[in-house]
């Protein structure tokens, strides 16, 4: 990443709330130091919604001179045509093509130092599907992206957070049936280095991380599985041999509430819901997602296109502006306008 | 159950902190419609930890006559010797065997019309595995007690509640592995049936339930995972179709904080770790565990028998007294002391 380059902001799925929420960002000041790759047709039918957005400046490089006070734009290439006229909240193969072509500009202007941070609106699983696309989010298709060729590809992590909860994922994206197949031994020692060298990236040299176990009671003592037994538990030891402050297993119905009282800095957990039902509990106004193990800073807000509200104008940006606030954060901050 | 008969409190595990919380409920007047179902030394060991809990009336039978003021206790018949000097924090087959003679006592009490509802301290599930009894915890021993010999076991589920949230689970001790194969479409469906016929009786006649998918985002239209489309989706449709007023299945991370904000009356989860992680997100103090389907009102607290601190005298009774009062909610006033 390049210090003083701006945020690249993606406008995500042009059929949710993604491009209206980018423009109610812009509308608070909140880009004054990032540039959106994403289709112009679409970002100026999410300001209409909005009651404007401004002066657009569409530039051919983030890094390119613009009016002040305008909001910056890169256009990706390979967009589909007509996407300005998708319909509201509808599984479309153009949306998600768009979504992803967004996604690659973005990656490559980061890698290129023309950015110093991605921050990506949110994108719909099935569209990306009906894309024809391998991947099932973001984290997934940033692994990808930043796989060196003839390299292997980079283990990463996703971690949500809000001012009173981090939680790193095991696994994500998969049938829970399919999580519990892919945990093992590698799995949660490699989340337990990720997480304790992305926290030293961001001040917290020596986090304090609890692992949740996969069962309930954390197995109770091998009565109610033997994951944590086998290889849950060896994992954490393993970590604190090599200086981590890891502890656990612990039972996932009651270490969420502890790391809220303050008695961890990081929660470990084995399945996206275990770990997404507490960040959430409370709303999602504040919460971040953040990718963990990427050679650049990559987050995002912790919600989805939320489909249901579409195209009314009325999407909450709170999340999104929580983003951009952590992508400054971990990326320091940009030249300014 | 009897309408003008006590509570029957059972003391727990005595290695816990069941006996200590049962006395800071007498301390504080909450037992004065109820009898305690336990030993006597482990009553007088807690009570000793706690500063007191004033005259003990051992009685032959809940109903019999005691003096006014004083803690009514009834002792189960087979409780072995020398629980008063079993040491805290451990697990122990003596402790197992115990708590499970308490139990037995008073379901066959309430049943005989001699009780007006169980309210259960804490057992230990491996206290239970080593007096070799076949019943990971409280709810599947009542459930098989309940059982009329010949008659097949009455379905039964786990309710969580607190004053912002209830959670009825479809399955819960057992490894996750094992949870995700006992899941089907009656699994589901009789949940949802439960449900609906228990929250009738405590006054929500057509309570709206929440069903939470079992994959992440629901399974995402079968990407990851195929549960909901299934058995799931089907087993609510059904329900609808007897006039419950179930939807779903929603997204797991989501449905709890929509139901917090008052979206729905109950969420029915498919596993104990996604509807236990939402109930004791904020605290387990308020938290109720009550038993759906059995002939007799049961609850108890949300807390295990936190062997680390058992016996210092710290632990915070709050629990159980909603349990208390949640007993009186839902089996009614008591004659009194």
């Amino acid at each position: 990443m390049s210090a003083g380059a701006p945020l690249l902001v993606t406008l995500g799925d042009a059929a949710g709330i993604g491009p209206e929420i980018v423009v109610a960002a812009a509308q608070r000041g909140e880009l004054h130091d990032a540039v959106v790759v994403g289709d112009v047709g679409v970002l100026r039918r999410a300001a209409a919604l909005r009651g404007g957005a401004g002066p657009l400046a569409v530039l051919e490089a983030p890094s390119d001179d613009a009016p002040p006070g305008a909001l910056r734009v890169v256009v990706p290439p390979g967009l589909p045509p007509g996407l300005e006229a998708l319909p509201w909240g509808r599984v479309d193969a153009r949306a998600g093509r768009a979504a992803a072509c967004c996604i690659e500009a973005a990656v490559a202007a980061v890698q290129a130092g023309q950015g110093r941070a991605v921050v990506t609106a949110p994108v719909h699983k099935e569209a990306l599907a009906a894309a024809g696309l391998p991947w099932p989010g973001h984290t997934e298709m940033l692994q990808a992206l930043a796989t060196v060729p003839g390299q292997p590809r980079p283990p990463v992590r996703m971690m949500l957070a809000n001012p009173e909860l981090r939680v790193v994922l095991v696994t994500i994206h998969m049938a829970l049936r399919d999580a519990i197949a892919a945990l093992d031994f590698d799995a949660v020692l490699s989340t337990l280095r990720i997480a304790h060298a992305a926290a030293g990236r961001w001040g917290l040299a020596q986090p304090r991380i609890a692992v949740a176990g996969l069962n309930p009671h954390a197995g109770e003592g091998g009565l109610f599985g033997d994951e944590e037994i086998r290889f849950i538990g060896p994992a954490v030891e393993a970590a604190r041999a090599e200086g981590i402050d890891a502890s656990g297993p612990y039972p996932p119905d009651t270490v969420f509430m502890r790391a809220r009282r303050g008695a961890f800095d990081l929660v470990v957990a084995m399945t996206h819901d275990h770990g997404l039902i507490p960040v959430k509990y409370l709303g999602v106004d504040d919460g971040v997602n953040v990718t963990l193990g990427l050679p650049f800073v990559r987050t995002s807000p912790d919600h989805g296109t939320a489909f249901d509200i579409a195209g009314r104008g009325v999407a909450d940006p709170s999340s999104l502006l929580a983003a951009l606030r952590m992508a400054r954060t971990l990326a320091g901050p940009g030249a300014g306008p």
